[in-house]
């Protein structure tokens, strides 16, 4: 065990041993382990966008394994997805790679302003699995986020009272908040706080932009001059806002980035004290070797 | 124990020794311990308002270790805050300072005119964290403040079985209230016997103007003569409405005063029979030396 | 036991030995004891009015031990309240009154047509308090009756499991009745079966006007000629819409009665084979000695 | 409520209204209520001795009927009997006067050196009733006491939940115990002290004879000198081992005495600082109205 | 907090920070409050060896108020009793003392070679008596250790969850031990390491003798020069035995020391690296003036 990552599991007393336990297996795994960084896939785009917009430009991506293999391949920290990819694929691949079981998702067969994910696994299901975590989806902003934090409260007591840690996607979105908004700064830094305080062990937030969504909160920015002109400086924030740094709060880019412009993501991330990157689409949707040369250009970075 | 906190003790006879235990322990803790005096710090501000319309000011606040250090620091009775936040501190402090465990939060991401709190942490926590006390929000005059009863309902009898303490934050809000109405003194003194009839051993209010909302309300005020001038009067008032001063109300302020208009406030509630004060943002957005010193004051109002 | 109160009982052979002996502790304590007849004295009007329309007038009534005092000092057969205000004085009157729990209330802080009061007690509060009843508000007109009928039926289903008595109040309101239609004759007797036929063992209504609110029953009423021109001939009226006297139907008056129209209200109540009265703020708004004295005439009348 | 009565009651001040209410009303009931002292007739023995030597002497007493009006005629505080003898009466006398449900009962059909009496009703059937107390009978000194102790934790934490009182039969008996011992001076005492211990509202012990058991506590009896030369020393000391006084402890006779040595017990059990009797053969096996002249007198001793 | 407590807390990493909260208050509590020494009284000899055994000789230990007394003015950390006991007094001594409940209890009235006690209380009792810990005793040895074991197991189980410490009771006691091995070095060291290996969080044995019970464990002491000669020495091997001091030992003595061996004892246990005593008979066997004397004294030597 590293220094640092012993440092970070210390962030963690409250929690039973198990928990520590298991974010010790994702803080370990893979060419990050012991860094105290991370990179994780997650594949629930399928699930999210419906599977030719996921998978037709890489097809083996259709098939469940593949996504298993390209996690180890590129030694990643873990593999996350919903129930029916991690059933398609933890028993070939057990033990070799953690898994985080995403216990909610949303589909884009209805239209919704203040859309509600559905709950489609359990955490029985995690255990039985072998994950060493599950994945809860939340939308702060929504009309609709009382019943996703009530849900969370509940999947996480459950999690925590098995040892299982519990990640949190904070996406805000909902009739409350504009789209340039969802990505404000003073939002994500929110999210991530909400998250937090929600009790979640890792956080799992977009890179915010410099944008201020909220009157209330402009005012305080401008006035205590948070520093938001870099992205390095924005990730700063955002970890602050997570319990000054104690929680571990990992990012996404969006969709479409070159890679110059993804690995200058990464390494502000860095910069700023984030802990690392969940990259979902970027890897998958280029074929393998690809993808795992690109990954492994993220990981250099973090471990420079 | 003080003759003094013997006799609050004797006002919750009907329930179990547990309960009484656990006021015991707020009431004796700090440096008002045994005068029947209390102030707690409470931080929820990092959930209801976001994190850098509360932390900036005073950028160690991001940290949830924080602030247990500054309620030990400045000898309060106790420290409220939600799951994450005492999660993350409660192993590292283990035994220095009575908690509370915030167990419904809202956040500022959805404008609603009728906003329902969400349940984020449960009597099982409270257990498991070495909490003295849970503690839940209302807002009466909210459309939804049926659910909110019914939930404490449920709350207050599953922590009072557990032999811990049920406060309740009763906050008038909502679409059937004006701004000024929300601490009117009839409309504060409402919420504090409401918070009594729930069940409520502590109850928290804000300090009333002398407004007075409800037409019915103010006849009554009128005809029967119903002190209400100074604040000091006011307090009585609404200490009177709790039960005849058989349960401990206590008062937040504003967060803008300057010390000086806090400080008479405390004086006010004093005079007036309240058992102490519940200041957040006036404690933590201020530098630590500088939140003790303050604190200290108010003490020193309370116990001279 | 009396040959009346023996009569009574045998109204409820089908409920459990319980539910009678709880019934008969109502019916056999006080000075109307045995007598078929019953004085009550409810206090919620803290929680439906609030605490300054309630109290400020007689200001002891602030305190839950005054009405727990006046009760019993008035020799009366029950006292009801909600859960704050039975805990605020169960463990010192131990055994001395038997008390009903109110097990729902609602507030004035919002304005609702068809209001829904909230569930704020529980049978088990009930037990644990020592009660003899609990008690229910259902609207009969309101466009949440629905909500309300049902809940009634769950509580009355598990109270009645556990051998307490169930005592209803039927107050008709809402979108779908005029003022003056809530205390119309027709309107109330509806309310008075209603709540029979919801198992209710007591039911407590409200003094009826002679007017007729709805067209068809009025047909009914003018074709059949119901005696409705003295308010005895009015009570008779209700009492035989209880199941022809076979369920406990009570009365209360409005709340600024002169005493002597209260006086004759409470004769005409007898005249017309009323059960008894539920007399609040005519009670707790007036000093101590007085309300003894009025509520003693009261008595007087009963059993005269 | 008399000072007596209040003084007994706040020595369970760890219990609820509802078993503070329930001591009080039997308490509170019959001629002696409000004197602190309690005479209360149990009729289990067609269960523990067979119908015929239970009641062939007396053959009305074949009658459930029987015994609750012999209870009610003579003016006692409270009958106590198993579920069918209830179940056959309880209807007819609700209210009339307080049950005490036995929960155990233990017939003389098979022939056991370490009896272990089963489990007969429930808490729940108390409720059903209208019972203001649960019965229930451990055997100190049995090879199977720790079965009976063990059950009485389950059933006293259910009926204290439920605002139930607790009596509780304590006769040692058993492969360890000689005859004699049985209603030894110690082990009658230890037996008082278990039961207290258990956490019984009331015991329930066999009047002792000056006979020491044990060699270990008849070293301690001598050394200290322990009175025990006369009944009534030796109730004194029961009722000491019985938290000092502060649980209520009733006795029971032998079956076959004269009712002058009768009276002079209860004469004796007054003197002690006992707090009442139990009489159950010496009741129902003679003539209804001898019954009730013998019982008048005890009373007369209590209240003299 | 002292840095000695805090290293103390530091042993318990895998708990709750409940638990650890209930650690600190014992810890916390009295004249060695923060020293991380402990003195506790335990009254529990009224279930187990009878009243007039336990109390005759100083007859206030009769009533459950004199032993809160006492734990309150000697100053001490803790005080346990079964059930009965703190129901006697948990209300009027509410959060004066911590508690711990006794959860089994066992009797001297049947004699049996390989004894189990019976469970007496239930964790659920600790929470609504507002305790800091269950107590519970094992006899290894006993042929029903087995039993004793898995209800530890249980009752562990459940108050880990809700934030109660567990102290054990570990004493050597069965068919399979002689009289002599109960206090044998290598039994008792035995005892210790098989209750920190059940999860106890505080552990109590007996002072151990030099003598050695076991052929094989003889031959490893004597191989191993494990020193055995003074007191202090054995203490120290139990202290050792108990996770190398990582669990809290605390020893008891016999009932018949003078004085004078007394305090030589505690001398003997505070050299040795042991956590302290708990005293039973030699603090409530004596006047209360010359208990508080006593262990003021013992107090001296452990603060010393």
């Amino acid at each position: 065990m590293t220094k640092r990552v012993r440092e970070i599991l210390g962030w963690y007393d409250s929690v039973s041993p198990g928990v520590r336990t298991n974010l010790a297996r994702m803080l370990n795994h893979g060419r990050l382990g012991g860094t105290g960084h991370m990179v994780i896939l997650p594949v629930d785009q399928g699930f999210e966008h419906g599977p030719a917009r996921s998978f037709a430009i890489n097809p083996p991506g259709y098939n469940p394994l593949y996504h298993f293999q390209l996690a180890i391949d590129a030694k990643l920290n873990a593999y996350a997805a919903p129930l029916g990819f991690l059933e398609g694929g933890a028993a070939e691949f057990a033990g070799e790679i953690p898994l985080i079981l995403k216990l909610n998702n949303h589909d884009m067969l209805s239209d919704e302003p203040d859309p509600l994910p559905s709950v489609t696994g359990s955490v029985r299901d995690a255990l039985r699995l072998g994950c060493s975590a599950v994945g809860y989806t939340i939308y702060p902003g929504s009309l609709k986020s009382h019943t996703m934090y009530e849900e969370l409260r509940e999947i996480s007591a459950e999690a925590k009272a098995n040892g299982l840690a519990v990640v949190v996607w904070s996406y805000p979105r909902g009739s409350g908040i504009s789209k340039e908004g969802e990505t404000s700064l003073d939002v994500v830094a929110y999210a991530a706080q909400i998250a937090a305080q929600l009790g979640a062990h890792v956080i799992k937030v977009k890179l915010p932009s410099a944008h201020l969504e909220q009157p209330d909160a402009r005012k305080v920015y401008e006035a205590t001059k948070v520093p938001r002109e870099t992205l390095a400086e924005r990730v700063r924030h955002v970890v602050q806002s997570s319990f000054d740094g104690r929680r571990i709060v990992i990012f996404s880019g969006g969709p479409r980035d070159t890679d110059e412009s993804l690995f200058a993501e990464v390494q502000s991330i860095k910069d700023g004290g984030g802990f690392g990157s969940i990259i979902g689409r970027n890897s998958f949707q280029r074929p393998h070797d690809a993808a795992v040369a690109m990954l492994n250009k993220i990981i250099d970075i973090y471990a420079g």
